[in-house]
C-alpha cells in the first residue's frame, strides 16, 4: 500500500528527531512491502521567519491530503517574553488543530522498567502506573473569544464548551477505556464552572450507555494530586482543553520518561503523531535529542493506519533499544550515550 | 491585649480540628497574658442545613468584626454528583472571599524532616523544598460571568483580570520574596491567553521596580512539571486563581506533610486562616484527623496580628510534638497514633 505523510518538522530539535522517525518508517516500508510518500512542509517559528505565518496555508493542505501528519515540536523562546508579539509560533499549532479539527490529544503515559529509577516519583509509587490522558484540544478556553478592554486596563478569555463538543471527546475517550481496563475517570472543576457542569451532566448520561465502563469523577485540584499520590489508579483519564495542558504534562514527568512519550491528536480528516516533548532549543543542533517519543508517535501513526504489525515492529525495536542500552544521553546514565542519529540508524537498521 | 476571633468550623472534620486551634489559641492567651476572643458562626453545608445559606449574612458581619477569622473546611460529597444543586457548601466559601476582598491565598510549602518518607517523591528530589505558593483568590474564571446558553446545549465562564488585581496581588508577592530568598516566579500561559499576557506586562514592568528580586516566567503546564522534578528551585510563585487552584494543591502533596500544611487569605479588612485539606468527610466524627495543619493556621493568624513570639511558641511545640510522636494516625506509621483531641491537648499543655 501506498501512504502519503504530512512531515513537520517544525523548530528546535523537530528536524533532528523527525528524521530519525522518517528512517524508521522507511524500513517499515521496506520490510512490510508498503510506501511511505514523506512531504515535507514548515511550522512554527521556522515558517514565520520563511513565510511569515506559522501554520502557512501550503503546509494546511498538505496535510489535507495527508493520510497522516508526522510532528517534531514548535517553540522559539525569542517570542516568549514579548507579550506584545503580533505572530508566535503556538498560534501556528492552535491554527493547526483548528484548521484539521483535532479535537482529542491522547496521551498514554507508560512506566519503562529500565528508566524507572530516573522518575522523581518514588519506585513503589511509580511502578506499573499505565494510564492515558485525553485532552479536548479544539474547544475551551484556548478557542473563546479573548482580548483587551478599551482602556487596555483589562484582559478577558472566555471559555465556551457545547454539548457536542463534550459529547465527541467523551465517546473517544469510553471507547478507549473500552479497550483497555475499562475505567473513566471524568476531570472537572464541577464546583465552580458552569462548563464543568455541562460536562458533568452531559457524562453523567453517557455513563448509562456505557455500563461495561466505570466512570469516576473528580475535580481538577484533586487529580493533580492524585497524579502524584496515587498514578496506578488511572486507567483513562478524561477532561477539557486547559485542564488537559497542565495534567498532561504533569503525567508526563512521573514515569521519568519525558523523552520517550508520544501522543496522537485525532481529527476528523486526519490524524497528528508528535512527541510530547517540545522544541528543546538548547539541545537543537546537537544531535543529542531522544528520538523515541517520535518514533513511537510513528508507532501510533501506524495504528492509525490499521498497520497494527508493522506498529507492534517499531515497538519492539524501541525496546530492544532499551534494554541493550542504544539511547541518547539524557538515559544513558553511567553507560555509552548514542548521538540522534545513530540510534535512528540503530532503530532502523534492527527492525 | 484581647483579640476577636471569628471561628467558622465549617464541614467534615472542621469542628474537630478547629476546636484543637482554638485549646492551644486560648493557651498562648494564658502565658503570653492576651484575650482571644472567639465567636463561633456557621459556613458550608452546615450552614445550608441551619440557615439554607452557605455563607450567611450574620457569619459575614461576624468576620467583619474580627480582627481576623479561623476557618476550618468546607464541602460535602453529596453536593458533588449533583449538578443542579442550586445552593453549594462551595458557593459560601467563593462568597465569603469576595466580600472580604481576600485576594491572595499564601500557602507555605515545608518539608518535614521526620515525615519526608511520606512523600511521593524520591527523597534527594524534595528533602529540603521550601516554599510559597501565592494565589489570587478573588478574580479570574472563578467569579467572571457563567452560565448556558438559551438552549441550554452549551456553557460559558468567562476569565477576567485587570491590571489593578494584577498588580495588588503581584506587590504582595514580591514582598514576600523581599522577606524570603528573593527569587519570583510568575507562572501564566502568555502563549495562549490574553489575560496571562496582561499578567506577563504587568509583571515586567513592576520587575524593575524589586530590582533586588530574580523575577522569572514559566508557563502553568511547565510549573506542573517542574514542581515534580525540581522542587528545591521555586522560593515564591504567584499565578491566578484556577492555576493557583492546580498548582498549590499538586505543591501540597509533594512534600507527603498534607496533614500539615497551614493557609492564609489576606484580605484588606481581616484576613482567613483555615488548613489546606478540606473537609476529609470519610473521618468526620471519628477523633483521627491530624489537627496540626490547623495549629499551624492558627500560628499564621498569630503573625498577622504581629504576635510573633506567640507564633514562634505554637511553631515550637509542634515541632516537639513531632519530633517525639505526638501525632494521628496519617502520620504515626508504626508508633502508637493520638487522637485529634489528644495532640491538641498536648499543643496546649506543652506550649
Ligand atoms: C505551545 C502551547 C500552545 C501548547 C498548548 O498549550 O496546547 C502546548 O503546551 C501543548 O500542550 O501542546
Ligand atoms: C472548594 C473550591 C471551590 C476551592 C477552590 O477551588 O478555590 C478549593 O478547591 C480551594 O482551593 O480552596
Amino acid at each position: 500500500m501506498k501512504y502519503k505523510i504530512a512531515t513537520l518538522p517544525g523548530d528546535g530539535i523537530g528536524p533532528e528527531i523527525v528524521d530519525q522517525a522518517v528512517k524508521v518508517l522507511k524500513a517499515v516500508g521496506k520490510k512490510f512491502g508498503h510506501e511511505f510518500d514523506f512531504t515535507f512542509a514548515v511550522t512554527g517559528a521556522a515558517a514565520i521567519e520563511e513565510v511569515g505565518e506559522p501554520y502557512p496555508e501550503a503546509t494546511h493542505k498538505i496535510c489535507l491530503e495527508s493520510d497522516a501528519v508526522l510532528f517534531g515540536a514548535i517553540g522559539d523562546p525569542k517570542y516568549d517574553n514579548d507579550p506584545s508579539a503580533k505572530v508566535r509560533p503556538e498560534q501556528g499549532l492552535l491554527k493547526m488543530r483548528k484548521q484539521l479539527g483535532l479535537y482529542a490529544n491522547i496521551r498514554p503515559v507508560t512506566t519503562f522498567p529500565s528508566l524507572l529509577h530516573k522518575s522523581p516519583l518514588r519506585k513503589d509509587i511509580v511502578e506499573g502506573a499505565d494510564f492515558v490522558v485525553v485532552r479536548e484540544l479544539t474547544g475551551g478556553i484556548y478557542f473563546g473569544g479573548k482580548g483587551r478592554s478599551e482602556d487596555l486596563k483589562s484582559a478577558f478569555d472566555n471559555c465556551e464548551y457545547s454539548t457536542e463538543e463534550i459529547e465527541r471527546i467523551l465517546k473517544l475517550a469510553y471507547d478507549y477505556a473500552g479497550k483497555r481496563n475499562k475505567r473513566l475517570t471524568v476531570v472537572d472543576k464541577a464546583n465552580v464552572l458552569a462548563t464543568s457542569r455541562l460536562w458533568r451532566e452531559v457524562a453523567q448520561r453517557m455513563e448509562k450507555d456505557y455500563s461495561d465502563i466505570e466512570t469516576d469523577y473528580m475535580f481538577v485540584d484533586n487529580a493533580a494530586m492524585q497524579l502524584i499520590q496515587w498514578p496506578k489508579k488511572f486507567d483513562v483519564m478524561v477532561t477539557e482543553n486547559m485542564f488537559g495542558d497542565i495534567l498532561s504534562d504533569e503525567a508526563s514527568v512521573i514515569t521519568g520518561s519525558l523523552g520517550l512519550l508520544p501522543s496522537a491528536s485525532v481529527g476528523k480528516e486526519t490524524s497528528v503523531f508528535e512527541p510530547i516533548h517540545g522544541s528543546y532549543p538548547q539541545a537543537a543542533g546537537k544531535d543529542i535529542a531522544n528520538p523515541v517519543a517520535t518514533v513511537l508517535s510513528a508507532a501510533m501513526l501506524l495504528e492509525s493506519l490499521d498497520l497494527l504489525e508493522e506498529a507492534k515492529s517499531v515497538r519492539d525495536v524501541v525496546n530492544r533499544s532499551l534494554d541493550q542500552g542504544i539511547v541518547t544521553e539524557d538515559i544513558s546514565g553511567d553507560h555509552k550515550a548514542y548521538k540522534t542519529s545513530e540510534v535512528g540508524d540503530w532503530l532502523a537498521a534492527n527492525l
